[in-house]
């Protein structure tokens, strides 16, 4: 008998009739004679019905309250899935995120999980029931619902998953697996049958969502496997594990594209100690996420430092890099929001020295001019004008023959 | 500085504007220096949408899970209210049952309350916050989520006023108190500035709902005034306390009436012991409840025996009497469901014998026939025909001048 941990998202029970299908899929999975723990989001547009029901009241609305209204919805979720379980034949039962014992810490809206008491859950399927777990919740030492943030139904199931020493952890969802380049671009993209927690990681944007990365993180700490499969169809998914695991070493696994993308630069900044760190504590104390930053000896005594930060938080950024200016004394500053990052991500990258040069070239032959480069031990990323990304995505998918099977 | 316990229904909380009229009347007993405790009910129809959605997965559906998905009603409408509180200033924190220390038995969808453990909410109110709990739910001894079944927040409110020694507790609800008759049918209906806690466990029925039988029973077990008044406007309600503390005795202090009646008779019922015994254990092992009850001895060893009995019950208890008819060898059964009950109601009845009498003879004055009599230490009930019931509930509050002030 196995033990298998099965996350459903909020498209798989958005409505009475979907729910009715993840309880046949359950159902299955307990006929086969496996133990089974559920974790399921809230139906569908639930949450953001009531965010957008609690924002009718007012703005910087307290945490501790919005967690309190939010986690009904995976109550709701949880307990309809056990009802329509139940009424198919199969006992089950629904936990909340305290029943469950998920205990995170205090820090309301984006709790992060600090331990699991897993007695309940063990109890319930030892008594033969499908266990329902309310996802995206938890209780802090001081006894409030916590939320987990953005993806913790993922990290809560592949937290259950290493606590329980799960067989399988399943995150079901509306995408088949991950791909080697968005689909969408690339009508050769193929899905990976496995792919390394780091390079999941680095390729959070292939597949937009496939599994969170607080998620993928948990998974690498704990050695969990983790599937992602579609909720949709039976067709095998694509397995997130460890590079000893893999089955073949590939130099690149992946062509990732971000276009929610600026890039910032700055002119002639002194070459000081403490400079660099006095522009990027003013940018963090705003809450910008600084991704790419390159910096350039120009000229004697001064630099030009340019980085890249999300494009929706570009105007707030803007205002803040112009007082940056002032600060210390640079010349001026240039920006562009039409660019986007490409990236080629494969951990096998290490002991193939030439994927940077192959990549270079490859953008070089379709004219397509680099603007910054910046790399990992896993990823080489390059920014590009935005209206070229479609064809760099293509192009580095075809040079590295990712269409072709393992 | 008083201690207020303040019950708000679900058409109180129906709409988030609603919710802010609520918040206002609590942020105004606040302001005027009290600690206030609010119990809230889900919004509007929240919990006849959610049973309906239930309703759609199946029948005989589990109470257990029922009690988890319904419980998410309160506990949004709660949230809603501390959230709207905060935004106006007033500093407020939202329990669930549990959280409140609310503890049940294990009967799911009808628990009762056991006991409280307040200490939460006495350190909420130390902190200076209005505090909002989620009515209608407990915790039972296993840890699960309890509904407390019909009426429950206002029996939380009143368990929670008994406890804390509040000094009011108040239920506001959509009518303004307790009337002398129903002002739909009599015109000159007046509202009552106090009752006995007696009298409104007979008075159900007037001003329908006003107090659940439960919180009323709860309230006399614990010397709890409450008070009944409407959520709409600033009115004074009616208060519901012990005799002892009336400002004057009655003899009678309304005329209640109940159209969901049905009557069955048994005709020539063997006189012999144990023969009622048969007859009404039958119907209660059908989970029917028995109303009034009379026997008449007609002829040697043969009785004839009626009662009534909910009129929504009647072709459930129509089959079932059929059997019972066979059983006890009675010659034949009638029934009537173009009945209904009229009742007056008072504290003050005992010490006035001539209440009966009277009640008779007004009724008798209108030509207003009467089926049965039952009567008990502070009610008298006749059941008469349905169609004559608006004239006998006006005639009655005539007799007994009910129109004109204490």
């Amino acid at each position: 008998m196995s033990l298998l941990v099965a996350k459903f998202g909020g498209s798989s029970v958005a409505s009475l009739e979907k729910i009715h299908n993840v309880a046949d899929r359950i159902a299955e999975m307990k006929g086969q004679g496996n133990d089974v723990v559920v974790v399921v989001s809230a139906m569908g547009d639930m949450t953001d019905d009531l965010l957008e029901l609690a924002g009718n009241i007012g703005k910087n609305l307290d945490n501790r309250e919005m967690d309190m209204l939010l986690a009904t919805g995976e109550q709701q979720s949880a307990s309809l899935l056990a009802l329509t379980l139940a009424a198919g034949g199969c006992p089950a039962v629904s936990l909340t995120g305290w029943q469950a014992g998920v205990k995170s810490d205090g820090q309301h809206s984006k709790a992060r999980i600090i331990g699991l008491d897993t007695a309940r859950i063990r109890d319930e399927l030892d008594k033969g029931k499908a266990v329902i777990i309310a996802g995206f919740q938890g209780i802090s030492p001081a006894g409030e619902i916590t939320t987990l943030g953005r993806g913790g139904s993922d990290t809560t199931a592949v937290a259950l998953a290493a606590d329980l020493q799960a067989d399988r952890c399943m995150i079901f969802t509306d995408v088949d697996g991950v791909y080697t380049a968005d689909p969408r671009i690339v009508k050769e993209a193929r899905q990976l049958s496995s792919i390394t927690y780091e390079e999941m990681l680095e390729m959070a944007s292939l597949g937009a969502g496939v599994l969170q990365p607080r998620a993928a993180e948990f998974a690498m700490l704990y050695g969990v496997d983790v599937e992602v499969r579609s909720s949709f169809n039976n067709n095998p998914g694509t397995i997130i594990t460890e590079v000893a695991k893999m089955e073949r070493q590939r130099s690149v696994s992946g062509v990732a594209h971000d276009c929610n993308v600026a890039r910032i630069a700055l002119f002639d900044v002194p070459d000081q100690p403490g400079v660099a760190s006095i522009i990027f504590k003013i940018l963090a104390d705003n809450h910008i996420n600084v991704d790419m930053v390159i910096q350039s000896a120009m000229r004697d005594d001064r630099n030009d430092i340019a980085f890249t930060i999300e494009r929706n938080e570009f105007q707030k950024a803007r205002a803040v890099v112009n007082e940056i200016v002032m600060k210390i004394g640079a010349s001026g500053m240039s920006y562009s929001v039409d660019v986007a990052k490409v990236s080629v991500v494969g951990a096998g990258m290490q002991s193939n020295p030439g994927v940077a040069a192959t990549m270079f070239d490859a953008l070089a032959r379709k004219d397509i001019n680099i603007h910054m480069i910046s790399t990992s031990e896993i990823k080489i990323s390059c920014i590009i004008d935005e209206d070229e990304i479609e064809a760099a995505v293509q192009v580095l998918h075809d040079r590295f023959h990712l269409g072709e099977t393992d």
